[in-house]
């Protein structure tokens, strides 16, 4: 008994995608559900894999049953494969279980040759037709099968068209095309060597070959990298009878779709042609009609089709994308799928769908991309206009949303436009912490070099502000205030359009659209939190973003990063007076300049997340950030602050590092220099115990960043412990204590920092530098051919490398449990906000994840996804535990001799349907 | 029952230094052997545990053992602490399970007062004796017990000195004496508030509890942490009753080696005073006399010494350091450990003592600390000269050995002093590659900037030259030609002498001595070899450095970096002639010329090494490091390569990077330019196939560097591949394919490239940088400081990190060894040299460990040594089971009223013991 290799539409089911591609499971559903689809009959992706497994060869076992479901179509149909009477004519395509429109091959009319042509032309009555369609076979053949590039058949036909006076291929009459079809076999046996075969079942089993060998072209496999499309074993191929839609006004053809896709509506939507083949549609020489039209022309077809909408849509329980074609007065659904939607559609088709009853909460939330509510979330382009409008260039969609503005050139300009009421976009190489307040004034943020996790990228995430990073086509002059990109030049003042969504830079000033916050948006987002179990908290440093971040639902800080309240303006001075300070009593002299404004940050955030827990990171960037870089900014730091420039430059020299990353940072500088961590350590407590006064609950928790090794940690919360004592906190605050996990060596001794952490807390960008050895700042020379070449499936910085930080990060959480099984552990990195390291961090059983403001409702539904998604997984498993026992039950009563491959397939598929599941 | 807290003499024994100390065991030691000891008793290290558990209060069940063991003595002696006719005097000595010279307080001739005082003069006949005794006894006991600073005590006595008129204390006459003790007492009365105690019991418990308070104090804390001791629960402390040395001409004290502790020999080595105290020996007013005079003053006194002397060192089976003391024609043995010895010494006495037969090879493998040897394989300063000669400053020991030369400050000019012969110091802030060869030209090296894994270090360790690194002090001018220390300027030409073992920096030029390589030596380091099992290679990238290796017996080379060979100076410029290359055919273009001289590098190392195997790394530094930093090198490559110095600086600000430790380096630059790799890759086979016909067998082992992800290192894999295949390799050259393990992601998934890889090698120098997150350039900052704290128990570059980075390898080990039991793994960071590292290595189940030349003898004892310890380990564990199963079958047998602690102690200590061991 050999594997069956070949089903008909009458034996599969939609269940069946791995096995038959997804066009070949729809197309067997729809036949079991009585929709009038042209007979046919699928080869198994298995089948494909064999075909390379035997170095490229169609299996004997598989040509034979391909044979006998031909025979057996043509036995339904009643024509044959080159009968010169009654030809059949078919069409092979690809079909792999996941979607890779437009990828891998098709062959349409197979069929005919100068015989069967014949035929067809008398049984349709119509030889302009055969000839057509068998000039229309060859070349589609030529090119896809046997090699010939289809620019050579157009030139040709083109040729014949001029030689002849014509415009329009439809107005070649019989004997053109006879001509025509004469040229193109000899245009094939010049090109290959080969004659065009004349023999139907050598047509198809070349066909079927060409399409197995497209799973592998370039194209394809390019596609499958680009989409993250893995373990897939192969494309099925569909051999399906051919209709015709170009057969007279009785016939046409056209797509359709149960709901608009665009904005979600429930209208039926859609458009058509008569007289007319799908790719003519596609082709767009004619202008198609929309769907009502039908109603008028056709109106029996059309209440069938808005019968088979209804049905297809109920059946599938999602918004289908259909294609039908009419020959003859007769309606033929050649395929159906879950329509493709913006995301504003998708929220309310989801809504709209649990209103009917149609789908449950659960589901409502898996239908809907994480990722694309950045779409809902920011002013968009307005695509109306985008389309028309010149790209000056692509950098890295850094920070969504779009913005238009005046360029400007340095974060000064950017705010003296802001104080004069004009928009800008702020245009630097980099951006440094320097630039911060000038960020906040411009309207957008476009630089020319650094990544998606470049201070750029991620201040303006934190902002919400429109960010275009690492455009690297751009050669920016700050002195002359120009830049050049592609041999333009653009000056300050130039108004330019930025979309932080794509990376896109345009020329000139786009129109923009406000986002719009449905109702339905609210409900989806509220069923998320409902079924989601991961926390989802914000990394906020400002009482502006924190407010964002809870209108958008976050439950807490998960990171407020101190320093960034320290490179403020009126702050920096006192801070640059701390790092001169010659000894102890002048650093803390200085920091007691600090403290009062640290406090007032703190209560500001306490009152905004009353009653959440807020973890506050102590200080962790290196000292000589905070200082400045050219001769100028010293100068001006040196008579503000009183130390000469030489001492400045001194102690910039002192400061510098060569590898600043793995540096003098973290809780190493709370170490070397406690009274920072103290200062900072008192402002969170005087903070917490004066807005306690005016009612609120202040949650602190108190972060040590970069710990690798437990007693670090343990000499930051004996200062802690310390202050605690001093101020008699104990029991009048709720506070804890906890550490961040950036650092490999914390990962691997992490049962050492649970005894006495509260908290924990993954440093992700960190930790990836860290433990792949990657240099954020400058991996972009070589991590996107990484990437290319599939070596990391992503790019780390941006999705968790799941096969090895991610490993790192289980082995964390395994010890950390193990020792203390109450500690909680989050995330904060970049990362806390990407859906699929959301998924990950839920199943490796983080409490929460922390993410910027603009990214906690994707946050939110990811972890409602990841939820559900485990769920489902949960109970196929008890499905297929249910189904082995049945078998293993039902062997022991019958024996061994029923087949039990063909029975425990079936059980599946039957306990596996959504009906069997209620 | 309580638990015995005091032993005495006649109690213990050697074995019992945890609970007795090292003092107290080893003095019940030799009264067992019938060794003349003093009687007395000690206190247990338990009972100073106790007393720090207890607030620092003596518990009352110690005090009552301590009173019944006093009235023992007492009885057994006949004399009474505070009798005034036979008054007992005892000393209070502190004693630790590991010996720490000086570090806490002793108290001798307690027991007097005033009246005592009289008892004794009357009964020893010698009131000047008593009262003597008495003034050192307050002296001592006012300043160890009740603080009184020992100057004022001085003060007093040079007063009372002058004023007489007298010049040495032995003037002094009885009411001289008597003056000082009421001035004395009046002192502690002023300067405590307190008197001094006459109850002589209060004495002995006051005593006991300020020696119990030095454990504790500043110095003992930290000469326990520099000198790595850990886990001592505290002090023992010994009650001896007190002999005398000054009693006259027929008394005397001294100190005597049973062998010559400085070149080993076995004479009987020592020194005496005859009518004096342990004391006067110390304060140096007196010469001591040879140990050979004391056989013509006192024959029979002596010929007793020499029998204690063969008696000790057979029991010990170790060179002993013995104190004695004689009292009126009395021997008394005071105190016996094993002696402090120098490497040569150490070496000798373990050779012969195993020659002798008293005890065998494992002990004597032991016996000698691996990094010793140094001491032995390089020139050093000649001891006799050196501590007269003039300090300048003190860097750190960077690479062991002595120099002496003129001053050069840079790496030309160290090459025309070679030239003309002429020996140099190579004085400069921090090497780089471009100085290699003015390194080699020179004596030695001295740079102001950079720690102990310092490009400097590394390369001058590499080339077993002497290097003094990081010396802060200096203020290195390299354009005037001067370095400022400590006020004083040198210039070059001046004379300079380094000592690389100790980091001292000497002016002038001092005497050095060759190394002696004696014939113990070899012996020792063959039984080595016997015992060890862990390889061990050598970090050797030319054939000078491979020859010597060999000759310290390195098995192989476990790491070539390959690109010191493009740095010499015939190579360089087809080196950046590859890097400033604009396309990969200009690139190849540039390698062509680098293959024949990569060819014969390896050839020689082929023939070098022949039939061992090599690790050959392949290209590791990123490219920018081959660039000049200056214009002045910018300019003199541009004429050289014929690029303009715009597209050079152009080419270097595209190299820069913020973190070049984790940037495009490693195995990154061969997947960015695969065809460096391959070349490499033919080099190598090349020089193989050729050295094969002249009948060497080369082994190489091709590794990869900075592989973090198993598919680079696959991909670098088929680069191999292919040109093994096309070079038809296969069959004629045996050679392997394997990873360094220095990205810490690597470690993690392990398991993924040991399916690949036939070795694995541990870059631990990397693997800290990543894992700690510390950068190996600017962790001095705080590192230093770290390891002050106790945060790391030693630096984590010199000795592996082994709760940290030694998990790591230990999961890299274990996830490796799980899918390939067979793979090789090996060490090559500059741990791979360092003993407790080598220890380490041997105990998670390494192959073999590579480190630089100069090494190899300290790498091969400490891997005997890890192996004879895991040895001895598991007998010790054995004997536990064994003792454990004696006392539960004894139990079972005679039922539980047997008291089984005791039973278990003894039994444990008897099967303990080396002749039930044999």
């Amino acid at each position: 008994m050999t594997e069956k290799f070949v089903y008909s539409f009458k034996e599969g089911n939609k269940e069946m995608k791995e096995l038959l591609g997804g066009k070949g499971a729809n197309l067997a559903e729809m036949t079991s559900l009585g929709i009038p689809v042209p007979p046919g009959f699928t080869i198994t992706t298995k089948a494909c894999q064999l075909y390379y497994e035997d170095n490229k060869r169609l299996n004997e076992d598989v040509k034979n049953q391909i044979y006998e479901k031909l025979l057996e179509l043509e036995r339904d149909i009643g024509k044959k494969l080159g009968d010169e009477q009654e030809p059949l004519l078919v069409s092979v395509r690809s079909g792999a279980a996941v979607s890779m429109p437009g990828m891998m091959d098709t062959v349409l009319n197979l069929g005919l040759n100068d015989k069967t042509v014949i035929g067809l032309g008398s049984k349709t009555g119509n030889d302009r037709f055969a000839f057509d369609s068998y000039r229309r076979f060859i070349q589609m053949f030529g090119n896809v099968v046997m090699g010939v590039k289809s620019e050579l058949f157009e030139e040709i036909l083109s040729k014949v068209k001029s030689s002849k006076g014509i415009k329009f291929d439809k107005d070649l009459g019989v004997d053109d095309l006879k001509k025509l079809i004469a040229m193109y076999k000899q245009l094939i046996e010049i090109k290959t060597g080969k004659l065009f075969p004349d023999n139907v079942h050598e047509q198809l089993y070349m066909a079927i070959n060409a399409v197995f060998e497209s799973w592998n072209n370039e194209r394809a496999i390019s596609y499958r990298r680009l989409n993250n499309i893995h373990g897939l074993i192969g494309t099925a191929v569909n051999i399906q009878t051919m209709v015709f839609g170009n057969m007279g006004d009785d016939s046409g053809t056209g797509v359709c779709f149960t709901r608009n896709p665009s904005n979600g509506d429930n209208n039926f939507y859609g458009e058509f042609l008569m007289n007319a083949q799908g790719e003519d549609v596609v082709a767009g020489i004619r202008t198609p009609e929309e769907i009502d039209k039908l109603g008028e022309i056709m109106p029996g077809i059309y209440n069938q089709l808005l019968e088979i909408r209804d049905k297809l849509e109920i059946h599938y329980k999602d918004m289908q994308d259909i294609e039908f074609t009419i020959q003859e007065d007769r309606l033929y659904v050649l395929q159906t799928r879950n329509g493709k939607r913006t995301a504003q559609a998708a929220v309310k088709i989801a809504v709209e769908m649990v209103e009917q009853g149609l789908i449950n909460r659960e589901t409502a939330v898996l239908r809907v991309e994480p990722e694309s509510l950045n779409q809902l979330l920011h002013k968009q382009i307005d695509p109306n206009f985008k389309s028309n409008s010149e790209i000056l260039s692509k950098g890295l969609p850094a920070s969504p949303g779009a913005a238009v503005g005046k360029i400007v050139f340095n974060a000064d300009d950017a705010q003296l436009m802001m104080e004069r009421g004009e928009s800008s976009i702020l245009v630097r190489i980099e951006t440094s912490p320097e630039d911060i307040e000038g960020m906040n004034a411009a309207q957008g943020i476009l630089t020319s070099r650094g990544g998606m996790t470049s201070h750029a990228a991620v201040v303006a995430r934190g902002m919400g502000k429109c960010c275009v990073a690492g455009c690297s086509e751009l050669i920016i002059d700050e002195n002359k205030r120009t830049f050049e990109v592609s041999g333009k030049v653009l000056r300050e003042g130039d108004i330019i359009t930025l979309d932080g969504s794509t990376g896109e830079v345009f020329s000139g000033s786009l129109k923009l659209i406000e986002p719009s916050m449905a109702g339905d948006f609210g409900k989806l987002m509220q069923w998320a939190d409902e079924l989601k179990k991961l926390g989802v908290r914000t990394n906020s440093d400002t009482p502006k973003d924190a407010s964002v971040a809870l209108k958008f639902g976050a439950q807490g800080i998960g990171l407020c990063r101190t320093e960034h309240m320290f490179f403020e303006e009126s702050r920096i001075k006192a801070v640059r007076e701390m790092i001169l300070a010659e000894d102890v009593g002048k650093r803390k002299q200085a920091l007691s300049k600090i403290l009062p404004m640290q406090k007032n940050d703190f209560k500001d955030l306490f009152k905004i997340m009353d009653n959440r827990p807020i973890i506050i990171r102590l200080l962790d960037p290196p000292l000589h950030e905070f200082l400045p870089k050219d001769e100028k900014g010293i100068h001006s730091i040196s008579s503000e602050v009183g130390v000469s420039p030489e001492k400045i430059k001194e102690k910039i020299e002192e400061l510098h590092e060569f590898n600043p990353m793995l540096g003098h940072r973290g809780c190493r500088l709370a170490i070397s220099y406690p009274e920072i961590a103290e200062m900072q350590v008192i402002a969170i407590f005087e903070a917490a115990l004066e807005v306690i006064e005016e009612g609120i609950t202040p949650l602190p928790e108190i972060e040590v960043p970069l710990a690798g090794n437990v007693k670090e940690f343990l000499k930051i919360k004996d200062i802690v412990k310390k202050v605690a004592d001093e101020m008699n906190i104990n029991g009048r605050i709720k506070y804890k204590v906890g550490t961040m996990i950036e650092v490999p060596r914390a990962a691997i001794t992490a049962d050492e920092f649970a005894k006495d952490a509260d908290f924990m807390s993954f440093g992700t960008n960190d930790l990836t530098q860290m433990g792949c050895g990657f240099s954020r700042d400058d991996s972009g020379s070589f991590l996107k051919e990484y990437v290319y070449l599939g070596i990391y499936k992503r790019d780390p910085f941006q999705s968790i490398d799941q096969e090895g930080i991610g490993k790192l990060m289980q082995i964390c959480v395994e010890k950390a449990r193990a020792v203390n099984p109450k500690i909680e552990i989050g995330i904060c990195g970049e990362h806390g906000g990407e859906q699929e390291s959301v998924k990950f961090c839920h199943r490796i059983g983080l409490n929460d994840v922390s993410c910027s403001p603009y990214r906690v409702p994707i946050a939110r539904l990811s972890a409602a996804q990841a939820a559900v998604e485990e769920k489902k997984q949960k109970e196929e498993q008890a499905y297929k535990e249910l189904v082995k026992k049945s078998v293993s039950s039902l062997k022991s009563k019958f024996g061994e001799s029923i087949r039990m491959d063909d029975l425990e397939k079936e059980l599946y598929v039957m306990i596996n349907t959504e009906s069997f599941k209620r």
